[in-house]
């Protein structure tokens, strides 16, 4: 695959280590992408650990990389934090006819489109889970065997997704107010319906709950769900996504958290619950 | 002073406490003024010191609220974050004629303009020090014998040129990346021209070298400041603030942090340091 090499859009340094901007050339998308990198201090001397961060509607690479305090916690750990952007952009990338907020532009639901005219560039999964990992292999300190995932709300849904339909990939997944369920909720409906087309059983391989119906496993999972976030019942729905965990056997820590909203208030406050659960699962925690 | 109750725009909790903002109608300023504020959940039971933060040039109350990651450690501190706007905003209020960054809207240096036709509305340092330290006390559960204040930038000048011109006010005083002497300083010599007029005698009211030159004095002082700051030679210049604290005798924790540049990256790896100084000279330190 011809990747230009990533060039830094800006660089500064953080809790002893260096938070990175990039952009590069995307033979996937076709676009230029941007993602953000935190290297801890530990990156000059050894190759670390990859935890994910997929953002929701409306983010870039930016909103956790800025909002989140999560380097603090990472500089601690010794694992490198990435943040990709939430869809393609630029020229020629079609956006939803009413520029809505939760389609197209900032809403491309990691994964890869089929409708047109959204399949030319409209392909998150594949950037995600193939030419970005080897982005982040060749330009950053990282030891791509071991990774684990996160998102919220939309990304939530992705980190899910993408764990359940790559098994292996990732050591840990946990998730901030995910939406639980695409195929059983507005926002979900109209992007599976945009990018995958009418046909339902398309969608079950992008809804989390789904997947794990239909057999994909987890290594185990946790999330955080605030109980005042005005999304918990119309969109987000973390009841069936526990459901679906229970019958199907899987380990789900599901904490409601009391007057939480969907804010990067509430994804502050517990990134670092997150971020240890995962450096647990991927062997990096010092206690 | 016919102040109204302010007006709450958001509010979200966070590490146990709430963030809130509110917007209230200065009497001082003749505008609309938004300030952000961030009780911890020991503001349940207990009156609770206030800690300061001034930003800098282009802020708003929104860039340390979000960007800092001080609510985990006022939490655990259990201390009041105030951060107010940078300047008055809204229709009437005149700005830079060439709508320059540095000065006017988002720039207001934190102090009373005698100029026209800035004296109007450019009145930040009536509105800090006398107007929203009354709605914080009424309306936050405020001990107001107990403050402390820091700042960055135009901030750091605020901080420190506010604790100067009134002592007894604040029990600690910090900043990141000041602007050290604003009458040495681009960025200062328009600002206090501008708001102040030629007479550079006036200028030295305004300016923390000059006001400790002619005798005012500070409780002590702490100031992180990053050698790789692009503004540092031509603008924030600490070795004048070093200079004059030595000659006075003002006892000052100069830390010049290898590598940092002006951003709140550079903030956010150092609040911490802040907010436990400030602590101990606030006695409310766990350790």
């Amino acid at each position: 695959m011809a990747t230009l090499e990533p060039e830094i859009v800006s660089t500064a340094r953080c809790f002893g280590g260096t938070q990175r901007v990039y952009r590069h050339r995307s033979a996937v998308t076709g676009t230029d992408m941007r993602f953000a990198a935190f290297v801890p201090p530990q990156g000059d001397d050894a190759r670390l650990p990859v935890v994910w961060f997929l953002a929701g509607l409306t983010c870039t690479e930016e909103n956790f990389t800025v909002k989140a305090g999560a380097q603090r916690v990472a500089a601690e750990l010794g694992v490198i934090l990435v943040a990709p952007d939430t869809s393609p952009r630029g020229e020629g990338v079609p956006d939803d006819p009413d520029g809505a907020y939760d389609f197209g532009l900032g809403a491309g639901f990691y994964l890869d489109a089929i409708q047109a005219p959204w399949a030319k560039h409209y392909r998150m999964e594949s950037y995600i889970m193939r030419e970005l990992p080897e982005i982040v292999a060749t330009t950053l300190p990282a030891d791509m065997k071991r990774q684990a995932i996160m998102g919220h709300s939309m990304g939530g849904h992705g980190a899910l997704t993408l764990a359940l339909r790559h098994p292996g990939t990732f050591a840990s997944v946990s998730a901030f107010a995910p939406i639980a369920s695409p195929m059983n909720c507005p926002w979900g409906e109209k992007a599976l319906g945009g990018y995958l087309g009418p046909d339902r059983a398309t969608w079950r391989g992008h809804d989390a709950c789904a997947l794990i119906e239909d057999g994909a496993r987890l290594p185990g999972l946790l999330v955080d769900q605030g109980t005042a976030d005005g999304f918990l019942e119309n969109q987000l729905k973390p009841q069936l996504l526990e459901a679906a965990c229970a019958k199907a056997g899987i380990p789900v820590t599901m904490r409601r958290q009391e007057g939480y909203d969907h804010s990067y208030f509430f994804i502050a406050t517990f990134v670092e619950d997150h971020l240890r659960w995962h450096a647990r699962a991927l062997s990096v925690s010092k206690s």
